[in-house]
Order: C-alpha cells, then sequence, then structure tokens
C-alpha cells in the first residue's frame, strides 16, 4: 500500500497516480494493457527498483487496491493547483508531470523528458478509451457544446403562429377557447359506456356552438363554410381524438351525405337535424366481407314498385355493415350503401337513409346491431356492426342526387357506367380524406410539442461529474425528432393546399384531386404513425405512461392508415391515376410511343446528371431548392416511366392485366409515394418564398432542406443506382441532415410553441415541465 | 338508339359494340381520345354513312347512353359462343371480330382486314389501360397465379416445430397445457384493479407449477435450471403479456437479485417464499431523475456503527424509485440500490432488502408508495413509485455478493473501483436483457400468426367478374409481411444462442455477453415494435378490435424497447464494447496505429470488391451465404473503423471525450446495429447448415436468405456509396427479395403454424378463420 509517508519519501511515485486510478477506477484496462505498461515500467532507468515494485503491485489483477485506496488516490490528484487552466489538465502525462513537479520530483530536465516519454507511452498504450479517462479523475467543469444553453428562439413565435393559422384564427381561437372549458376536461373513467356518453355530451356541446353544421347551408343553420369545418376538426384534434371521430362521423359522413348524395327534399328534412345532433346517424358504407373493396359491397335495396319502396336487406352474413361509428349506441339513422335492384337487374351501388333506432334508442324492427366492442383506440366511439332484415323504407329516403327511380319505376341517371357513378358519388365525400389527415397532422404536432418539450427539459448523463446535458441535445436525439419536425411543418402547408383545391375544385380537377387525397391521406397518416411511435420512445418509461398522452394520440389514431381507405390500397389507386394522366399528356401516341416519348425526355434531364452535378457537394448547391425539386422530380418521372415499362411488357406478353397490376404492385406504391413527397416538397418550398418576414423565411427554409435533404437521405439507394448522385454527395447530404438537425434543434421549442397547442389540451405533465 | 332491330340489320355495328361499352362502362375515355376514335371511324370506307353516324351518335359525351343500353351491349358481347377459347377473346380487336363474324358482316377477306387494322388502331388508341378494359367485358374466368390454390406445406410442420424447441419440447408443452386451463381464459373486465388482482392470481398458479421457482437452487425448492426458465417466460408470452411481466419482475428481477446479489443468509430466508410468491418483491433500481443513467441514482442507505443498521433515504422528489412493478399493489419487500454511506463517504450503488409493507398489504412507517396508474400497455401489472424517509433496516439486508460493511464498518469488496462494482452487479442480471427480446419474439410470432393466417384467408378484389383472391397473394402484402416472417425466424436461432453464452459464461465472456446481450434486446424488441404495427395494418380494421389481440400485444410490448435499457443508449453500449475490443485486438500499437491495421485489413477485402463480384447479379451468388455474410462482416467492419477515426480526430483536435462521443453517437449507433445484424446472420446461417432434414433445411434456407438479402437492401445505399455493389447488383436483389417473398409465401402458413401456439392463446377469431 503506498501510504501517504511512502508518497512523501517517493515523490516519483505521484507520476503514476493517474495511471493507477484511471487503471482500476473503471476497470477498463484488459490484462494484456496492465503487462504491457508493466514492462514499459520495467524500462525506465529514471525509476529505482523499489518505485517500480511499488507501482508494478498496484498494477497486480491478482492484487486490486481497495476501494478507499482508490478513493484516496483521486483525492491526491484532485488536490492539483486548482488555479491551473482546465486545458493543461486534458491528458493523463500532463496531470502526471504536475503532480511530480509540485511534490519535488524530477526536476532536471532530462529526467524531465524520460519521464515525460515514458507517461505518453503508457497514455498511448492506454488506447482511445483512455482519453475519456480524464473524465474520472478531472469530470469536465467547462462547458461543452452539447451543454451550452439554447439560445432564445430566432423568430417570432407568435408572428409563426399567425403565419400557420393563416385567415382562420378566428375560429381556431374560438375552438380552443371552447375546449378548455371545464366541460372538456379529459375523461379519465374506464369504462367503454362513460366514456362513450360523454364523447356524445361533447359533440353535443360542440353542436350547440354551430360547429358541426359549419359547413352546410346557411338556409338549414349552417355556416356554409367548409373551409372553416375542415379547421374545425382540425382543431379539435388537438383535445380527445374519439371525441373528433364521433363529430367526423355525424357531421361529415352522415351530415355531407345527406348533404352531397340528397336532393334538395333530403336538406329540408335532415340537414338541420344532423347539424344540431338531434338526429344521431351513421355511415353505412364498408361491409365485412368487402372492406376496401366497397364497390363490391352486397346489401340490396330492391325496388317495389307498388308500395313505391324500397327493402334493404343483408344477403349474407358477410355483408352486414361493420366497424360503423355511431352504430353500437347512438345513431337513428344511417346512409346505408346498397345495390339498388330493380326488376331483378342490379343498377349497382346507391344510398339510402334507413332508420334504425327510435328516439328512445330501441333498434327497429328487421334491424340488428351489435357492438364491435373494445378497440385499441377511439373507445369514445361506439363502432357497431348491423344486418338489415327486408328493412322497407319509403321512395324518398333513396339519396337521389346521381340516380334515382322514375315515376315508371325505371333506373334514371345522368352517368351511365354504374361504376363511374359510384365513384362520382365517393368522391363528393372525398373531404374525409382530408378531414383525417389534417386531424392526424394535429395528433402529430401534439405528440412533437410533447417529446421535444420533454426532450429540451430532461437530462441524462453528460461530462463525468458535469452536470448532465438535456437529451435533445443528443445527436441521436435530434436525428429522430427533427426531421419529424420538419415533416408537420411541410405537411401542415401541403394540407391545406389540398384543402384549398378541393374547395375550389371544378369537374375537371376531381380525378386529379382525389387522387392528391389518396396519396396525402396515405402519407400524412402513416407519418402520424410513426412520428408518435418515436415520440412514445424518446419519452421512455414517462411516454408510456397514460398522463403523459402519447398512448391515446397513438392508438387513437392508429386505425388512420386504415379507414378512409386503406393507405396501401390509395397508393395504388395514386399511381392508376399517375398512369391515366400519363396517358392522357400523350394521347395521340400509342403506349409504346408515350414510354420512348418519356424515355427520351428523361434524358433531356441529363444534363441534371451531368458529372460536376452528380458530385457536387457544395452547400449552396445542397441547399439549392432547385437541385431538390429537380431531384424529386426526376425520382418521380423515372419510376412512373419504368412501371409503365414493366407493365407494358407484362400485358403484352399475354399476362392477364390483372394478374400485370399485381406484379407491379410495389413498384406502383412507390409511384404513388414519389409522386405524393414531389408535391410535398413543392408546396413547403412555395410557402418558403411566399414568406415575408425574414426570420420566419429563414427558420422554415431551414426546415424545407431538412425535409428536403432527409427524404433524399432516405432515398439514397435509389439515386446511387439511378446514378442521379455519386456516394460523395449522398455522403455530404448525409452530414447536412446531421447539421441541419443540430440547428433546429436550436428553435426545436419555440418551433412546437407556435402550434399554440393550448397547454390543458397538451395536458401531460411531461410537456410542462413538471419531471416529479 | 341501337334497337336490336338495327342491329339485325346492320351486322357491322356488332364490331363497335366491345368499343361502345368500354367506352362508357367505366368512363376511361377522355374527350380527346373520342374524337380520335370518331376519326378513325370516319376514315373507315367500308362503313357507310349511316353505319358511321349511329357509331358517332354513342360516342357524344353530350348525349350518354342509358345504363340500361350499356347493360343490353354487355349480354350481346357476353352472347359470343362460349365454345370459343378464352385466350382468343382477350383483345378487344378478337371480340369485335368475332361478334361480327356471328352476325354475317363483312365476310370477305379485304374487308374484313380492313375492319381489323381499324379496330387496332382504336384499340392502340385506347392506351394502356383499355388493356384492363377486357375484364370488364368478360371478366377472367382463368385461374391468374394471384388465383392459384397454395400448394401444401413444402416441409414438415411437426418436425419444424421440434426444430424450434429442441431439448426443452417437456417444460413448452407442459407451459401450454397449463395456459390452456380454463382458469387462464383472457380476463375481459375493465378495471384496473381486477386486471391486476387477476395477474397476481395467475402468476400464482405459475408459482405453483414450480414455474417461478425454475431458476432457483434445487436445495431451495426450486428446479435449478435457468435454461428451461428462459423457455417458460418465452412460451408464457404467448399468453397475456402483464402476466409474463409480473412473472419477470417477481421471479426474474426480484427472486434473481436476492439468488445473485444476496448470500447464503439471503437464499435460505427469502428464496423460498420469493419462488412460491409468498413473499411479493420489487425491484427498485430505477429513479425518476436518472431513468437510463442508473449509476448516477441519489437514494442512500447510510450505515449507522451503533445500531449496525442502514438507513434508506430518498434525498429529493426526483430520487424517488419510479415506474416499479409490483410496488403499487402487491410487493411486500423491495430490491433497493441505493448508494451506501458510511461516515459521508460514498461507496457507490449497492442493494438492500428492504420491506415495504406488511402482509396485510399496509405500507410500512418510512414507506411511501404511489400509483404510476393506466399506462398505455401492461395495465395488469401494478407500477409505483416508492419514496423512502430513514426507514431502518437491519445489517444482514444489504445484499453483500460484491460489497459488504465489515465489523469495523469499513467498506469491503473485492472490486475496487464503485462504477466497475456496480456493473458487475448489473451484468449478473442481464437474464432481464435476454428475457425481454425473447418474450417480445413470441408477442412477434402471435402477431405474425394472426396477420398470416388472416391474410391467407381474408380475399379483396380480384380479375373482374373473377373470384376475389387471399390478399396474401399481393406483392405488397407479401413484401410487408415475408421479410418479418424471416426475422422471427432469425431471431429464434439468434437468441438461442444468446441464452447458450449466458448460460455457459466464464468471467472473461461477460463483457461480450454483455454487449451480445444489450444489442440482440434493442434489435430484438425494435423488431417487435415494427412487426407488430405491420400486423396491425396488415389486418386492417379487424386488426383494430380488441378481439383480435394485436393491439394488446403492440401495447404490451411497447415498452419493450425502453425497459431493460433504452435501445438507443443499449446500442451505444455495444459500439462502446465494439471499440474496447478492437483495442484489445491490438494491444501493441496505439490507437493510430490501430486505425491504419484496421484500415489496411479492409483493404484486404478487396479482392471482394472487385468490378465482377461488385457487379454479379448471378442467383447462385446472391444466394450464396459467403456473399451475405462477407458483406455483412464488411459493413460492419467499415463502419467500426470509420467511427474509430473520427472520434480519434475529434479527441485529437482537443475535443472533449464526451463531446466526441456525442458528435459520434449517430455513427456509434450504427456501430451497434451493424454488429449485431451480423450476429444474427451469422447464427441463422449456422442453423441452417447443421439442419439435417433436407425439407427444412431447405426451407430455412430461404428465409435465411430473405433475411439476409432484405437487409442488404435495406441498406443498399451504404454499400452503394461504398462501391461494394453497383446498382444493377443492388436491383437484383430487390427483385430476388420480391421472388422470395413470393416463395416464402406458399409456406408462410405451415411456417407460422411451426411455431405451434395454440388457438386458444392465439385467440384472435380472424386466426380461426372466423371473419364473420
Amino acid at each position: 500500500m503506498i501510504s501517504e509517508q511512502t508518497l512523501q519519501t517517493r515523490p516519483n511515485l505521484y507520476m503514476f497516480l493517474p495511471v493507477l486510478h484511471v487503471a482500476w477506477s473503471d476497470a477498463i484496462l484488459t490484462p494484456t494493457e496492465i503487462e504491457r505498461i508493466k514492462q514499459l515500467i520495467n524500462d525506465q532507468d529514471w525509476l529505482d527498483e523499489v518505485d517500480k515494485e511499488l507501482i508494478k503491485e498496484y498494477l497486480d489483477p491478482a492484487h486490486p487496491p481497495s476501494p478507499s485506496e482508490v478513493k484516496r488516490w483521486l483525492k491526491e490528484i484532485r488536490s492539483l493547483s486548482e488555479t491551473t487552466p482546465r486545458d493543461l489538465k486534458h491528458r493523463l502525462v500532463d496531470m502526471s508531470l504536475m503532480l511530480a513537479k509540485e511534490h519535488g520530483a524530477h526536476s532536471d530536465p532530462a529526467t524531465y523528458e524520460k519521464a515525460k516519454k515514458a507517461l505518453i507511452e503508457i497514455e498511448d498504450a492506454l488506447g482511445v478509451l483512455s482519453l475519456e479517462s480524464d473524465r474520472f479523475v478531472w469530470g469536465t467543469s467547462s462547458q461543452t457544446d452539447s451543454q451550452k444553453p439554447i439560445r432564445a428562439s430566432s423568430f417570432d413565435v407568435a408572428g409563426m403562429t399567425a403565419l400557420l393559422n393563416g385567415d382562420h384564427a378566428d375560429i381556431i381561437n374560438r375552438v380552443k377557447t371552447v375546449l378548455q372549458d371545464p366541460k372538456f376536461d379529459y375523461y379519465s373513467d374506464q369504462t367503454l359506456e362513460g366514456y362513450r356518453e360523454k364523447v356524445l355530451e361533447w359533440c353535443q356541446y360542440l353542436a350547440d356552438q354551430g360547429f358541426g353544421s359549419m359547413g352546410f347551408p346557411k338556409a338549414l343553420g349552417g355556416g356554409e363554410d367548409m373551409a372553416r369545418y375542415f379547421t374545425i376538426m382540425e382543431t379539435l384534434s388537438y383535445h380527445d381524438l374519439s371525441m373528433v371521430i364521433k363529430f367526423g362521423v355525424q357531421f361529415g359522413l352522415f351530415g355531407m351525405s345527406v348533404y352531397f348524395l340528397g336532393t334538395e327534399k333530403h336538406h329540408k328534412k335532415y340537414l338541420k337535424a344532423a347539424g344540431s345532433l338531434e338526429l344521431p346517424g351513421c355511415f353505412a358504407m364498408t361491409e365485412t366481407g368487402h372492406g376496401s373493396n366497397v364497390r363490391d359491397i352486397e346489401t340490396t335495396a330492391t325496388y317495389h314498385s307498388g308500395s313505391r319502396t324500397f327493402k334493404v336487406h343483408t344477403p349474407n352474413p358477410l355483408a352486414r355493415k361493420d366497424y360503423i361509428g355511431n352504430a353500437a349506441r347512438h345513431g337513428q339513422m344511417a346512409t346505408v350503401f346498397a345495390k339498388l335492384i330493380i326488376d331483378d337487374v342490379d343498377y349497382g351501388v346507391n344510398a339510402f337513409l334507413v332508420p334504425i333506432r327510435d328516439q328512445s334508442g330501441s333498434t327497429l324492427p328487421g334491424v340488428r346491431i351489435e357492438d364491435c366492442g373494445k378497440k385499441m383506440g377511439l373507445n369514445g366511439v361506439d363502432n357497431g356492426r348491423i344486418w338489415f332484415d327486408q328493412v322497407e323504407i319509403p321512395y324518398d329516403n333513396m339519396l337521389d342526387q346521381y340516380a334515382s327511380v322514375s315515376d315508371q319505376g325505371e333506373f334514371e341517371s345522368p352517368i351511365a357506367s354504374d361504376s363511374r357513378r359510384f365513384f362520382t358519388m365517393l368522391g363528393t365525400l372525398v373531404g374525409g380524406r382530408i378531414g383525417i389527415p389534417r386531424s392526424g397532422l394535429s395528433a402529430t404536432k401534439s405528440g412533437l410539442a410533447i417529446a421535444i418539450k420533454y426532450g429540451h427539459e430532461r437530462r441524462q448523463f453528460g461530462p463525468e461529474n458535469g452536470e448532465e446535458i438535456p437529451i435533445l441535445n443528443y445527436r441521436t436525439h435530434q436525428r429522430r425528432l427533427m426531421p419529424l419536425l420538419a415533416n408537420a411543418y411541410a405537411l401542415h402547408f401541403t394540407l391545406q393546399y389540398l384543402t384549398d383545391r378541393f374547395l375550389h375544385r371544378s369537374e375537371e380537377d376531381m380525378r386529379e384531386i382525389e387522387a392528391l387525397a389518396a396519396g396525402l391521406k396515405s402519407w400524412a397518416t402513416w407519418n402520424t404513425t410513426h412520428t408518435l411511435q418515436i415520440c412514445r420512445e424518446a419519452c421512455g418509461g414517462k411516454g408510456f405512461l397514460h398522463e403523459n398522452r402519447i398512448g391515446a394520440l397513438k392508438n387513437d389514431t392508429e386505425i388512420y392508415t386504415t379507414f378512409e381507405g386503406d393507405n396501401t390500397v390509395l397508393m395504388q389507386l395514386v399511381a392508376k391515376s399517375r398512369l391515366t394522366e400519363f396517358k392522357q399528356e400523350f394521347h395521340d401516341m400509342n403506349f409504346f410511343g408515350m414510354v420512348n416519348y418519356i424515355a427520351n425526355q428523361a434524358k433531356t434531364v441529363i444534363t441534371e446528371m451531368n458529372p460536376i452535378a452528380v458530385r457536387n457537394t457544395d452547400e449552396s448547391h445542397l441547399t439549392d431548392p432547385d437541385f431538390h425539386l429537380s431531384a424529386f422530380e426526376y425520382r418521380e418521372r423515372s419510376i412512373l416511366t419504368s412501371a409503365a415499362k414493366r407493365l407494358k411488357h407484362y400485358l403484352d406478353s399475354g399476362m392477364d392485366s390483372f394478374e400485370a397490376f399485381n406484379q407491379c404492385q410495389y413498384h406502383l406504391f412507390n409511384v404513388g409515394m414519389a409522386h405524393t413527397e414531389r408535391i410535398v416538397l413543392e408546396q413547403f418550398q412555395k410557402q418558403v418564398a411566399q414568406t415575408e418576414d425574414p426570420a420566419l423565411q429563414t427558420v422554415l427554409k431551414r426546415l424545407c432542406d431538412l425535409f428536403a435533404l432527409s427524404q433524399l437521405e432516405q432515398h439514397k439507394g435509389w439515386y446511387l443506382e439511378q446514378d442521379y448522385m455519386a456516394g460523395g454527395k449522398t455522403k455530404a447530404i448525409r452530414r447536412m441532415v446531421n447539421d441541419l438537425c443540430l440547428k433546429v434543434r436550436m428553435d426545436a421549442v419555440p418551433l412546437v410553441d407556435a402550434f399554440d397547442i393550448p397547454e390543458k389540451l397538451l395536458s401531460a405533465p411531461i410537456a410542462a415541465g413538471i419531471m416529479d
């Protein structure tokens, strides 16, 4: 044991205290390393044999020092004059030499140099991890980059909120005010029944505010403002999502089906009651047997000319209506989609209003309803299954905007094709594919606000003996969350664009808007699922607690990727729509001609692919919006062309077209994704360009760059395969993404503050800085 | 209107019925296309003016035909002799000509040829989507590839089950039998309280079977078989996961902490009661303030030499114990981790047994417990928070395997470093990082069994008028699920390997095994989260219903990525361990030398990177296990080298080591991932090589290829950046993955059947083919 007395008499030993301390304090040295150090010590002629033996004794793995000894060494080392600047004590060598000097060892220059050389060799032998070892000795008292306080927001938060709200600040603030009323306190009971009643009650309050009928005609008590209706849906989504979906079922699906598929007689009779929630209704399209394949549903509505009635019937168990919101408990009427049969001829799917319960809540004769029971989320919505047994409804209950039965009992419609008529009807209801991604985006924003505020406050680890640092200062944490923050901003502006296109649509636009809605609904809701998953993980155990709301946000939005159209199926619709547009553009060529034309056109962008561009890693190039958009467009065009070629190849080889589409399905899916991503980038870039406030523009530009580059990084395999980028360039993009994550992190809290989600709605204690 | 009479007198018109039908049946023609067809018709000199006008009239968008007319045309077309082979009726041209022929039009060869040419031109003008149009007319009566019935299993399912079970079939079957007892019927009530009591009751039944004490010494009533203990955990995980976690808390965390950290006196006094659940216990390590950074927990245990007692104390609100399983309701004792203080000196974190409740369930004096309340999942586990207010415990309650206080009141330990001692203690508890991924894997298998069986039965869409096809026959569906099935098999064998390594460990192995467990725990639990997400989406609305269990599996395993060590943090531990091993291999070089050495060594694999290998797309090469393993190893080594270089660069430039590690964090994370993936591939390949039954070997080889190639596809960006593969090769890999997905799909149901999950436990109606 190196007693204090021994040390006093043998000052050379001081020099080895740092090494000995490191050797034992975390046991990071392997036996071989210890042997190597022993050898080095043996080689030192300036040490006497007693010194050598004492040191080597302390390196013997079979006889480790006691914990108390190790602690005493540390005290000795730390006693080094505190006036010595920190950066002179970085290496073990420096500490050793200073210790030795303070205690009067090897004052002659020759010995000093020998000792220094030996210590450097020992330090080298310790290898890379030893460079961490000074932390065991000193901790790090100077602030590191990771510990630096975050500077204040680079932009005006209120200004950003105003920009996000656009000209809807009035209704947004009104909805937020209403939601902060004590009546809207979150429901904490555990029963399905209680939750469902609470949600109904909330919806009634919302209807009383005129929110439900916002989209209906003024003459019928509505607000005649679809734009504000969508904004209401979006803003409500900062609160309980069961409430939002019940609201959407009642006023969106049921109300809008009456509005858009019905005619004046239906509007007058039902719209007011639908908008006030006096008449709770369902939207009964989906059947168990035909979830996604809605055109092939089997429920029938058979016309009886004598009584001028329809009989609505469920012909087999799989033809029951399924997952129908409002059905299990509250619905009194349902818009039922059924094949219209007249004189044994099937006229395709049409819509009918079918009463299912009386006002007392009793199911009507011929109607059987079963509760879908507990679900993964949205348990405040009473989903149910409905069977009809020859339920008779009057002639006037057919929603006859697009088809009707004449006085002579003949089917009449301005649209000849059953299929086209049905998809035209669905087209009028495309609003659901706008409301859902906007609702999902609000949930995403809530999740990001919770995870980012928590990450900013929560501290874990740090330099040894130094202060712990906020977890959001960790690179992996930034890498996980910052691109998702960029996505949320990107989608905000793009979903505004989608809404505008829908609100100002012409008939010619409809096919494009339907594809746009299908693509964005899918992309945005997958983004919601993914973002909330990462937010949960980023909040660790805290994120698992009910009180912090991420679980509810996750589970309630989980089904967003399925309802209003399964995302995978929708992406293929987008692809088919792209193929059609493709065809329309080149109507006077045959298909093969088109493909060649496109292929040649693609070659003209070869200018983008010259050796310089492919390798260009200048920062100005990598953050150039034109580079981003060109790259997205190139990908979109190339995948579309190659999918079309492949399809053509299969068809030409005599493959059945259904089979050919299935063979190309994965390819077609990517066509839809690439198209949607290009639209999102384009819209975000437009927003950046038209933002006037320079500080807002700068931060939005940064988010837009992060969005673009993190997408390019995700698809780098594709770009490299195509020789659109060289390896050096994709690596530079990765570094740029890292860099942008760090920069965006500096503004991360103000960026989620700009969402302006009331703290009461956000509700999560961890988002309010409550850690204990 | 083309009446039947008109048709009779003008047989040429028959020829246009297919085109007219297509033009209107789905309204797929644009106005420009219709104009083009009208022009073509005008150009036909073999048609008279009346014919031309009649046809063009029917192409007038302003005057569409009635739905009834369109249906009548279809009837005419379909009346084509059924004896005509299907493949002669593929194109519209063929149908047209046959119709015309049957009705006596243009019997002279010259007119026939003219008509044929015209019809071909019209068909070309219809473009690619028109090739789908024959479906509107005929449907597809012949079976397409997608409709082909799935052939019987290519292998013996029972043989595969036997292979998966290894020599644990006895205990696996016993556990399954026990779980099928009516006592283990799933709990369907909604209250937290009821669920927690049910889970406790289940755990008691399991204890009664001797399952809980399987790992404890025989002398104390145990089974002295840790291998079987892990298998029990895994098999229980086909049932309710709250039960599994409560089981793990009691017998794994609490019991094993007494066993491994305590000494004989503790074993004799507590192990039997722990194993029988007579003494419900907690494992109180995590604190609110220090979730991942467990070494820095703040609870203190201060030694009082006079009374020879310890006082356990929570010094501040953030030092409360948090998320402690068994704490909120049932625990009577807790293994508490606290810093041992003797005479004001801190001897680091040690473990103490602290009674927290009496047998009647009342909290003991000085102990305050709060319920963590509702969580996202695992609600059958009573997690709680514990505060200690100077709680006195006797001397014997210190778990003294690694440290103790001497009679003289001095701290004694064979391990000098506080930090190293703590991590040694943790090392003995690494079993938790084996049990959790194995439990997660069982949940993954359940999810896959549900989604794959459902996908095999559920039919949606299909050729027009043809039968709908199973959704698992769709390429995107296969693409989503089949690689995950391969992952599950890969992890099965790898987690067996991890368990074996742990069970047969030597002290020198420990660091490696800890890194192995950290990496596999993270990789496997992320795989669980991801797989169950895809399974939910693959089951659509059905997957969202509680009854189909995917929601419970998802939510209960959600926290697996966080507890037993946050995955992101653990992956960095793996990386640090790799850096250390790296250093050990080259102990006699300094760091810079090592880097050069590795870099040179990497160059020797340049043989793999010759132009031929980089471009080789032969099937035999792409499915060569050596190619797979070389590619994984190359990636692992390259990332490690570049991470080490980067770290060295930062450190050399004077950066603080904490900061340097943070700068490289994302890189280090990838080091951990690449290392873990290589291990998984290696183990799966070993299993394939040693499988004797040729049919089993074939199907396992296919799964192993799919695992390897889908990983390579995921990382293709990296391989392309490195010029390890050329674009043509990565594209060939994508095609091969598609192809393997199709092949694996053929055996998909038998492959999940081989998991042998009892139907009662799987429970989901959709997995039992119950669709209505």
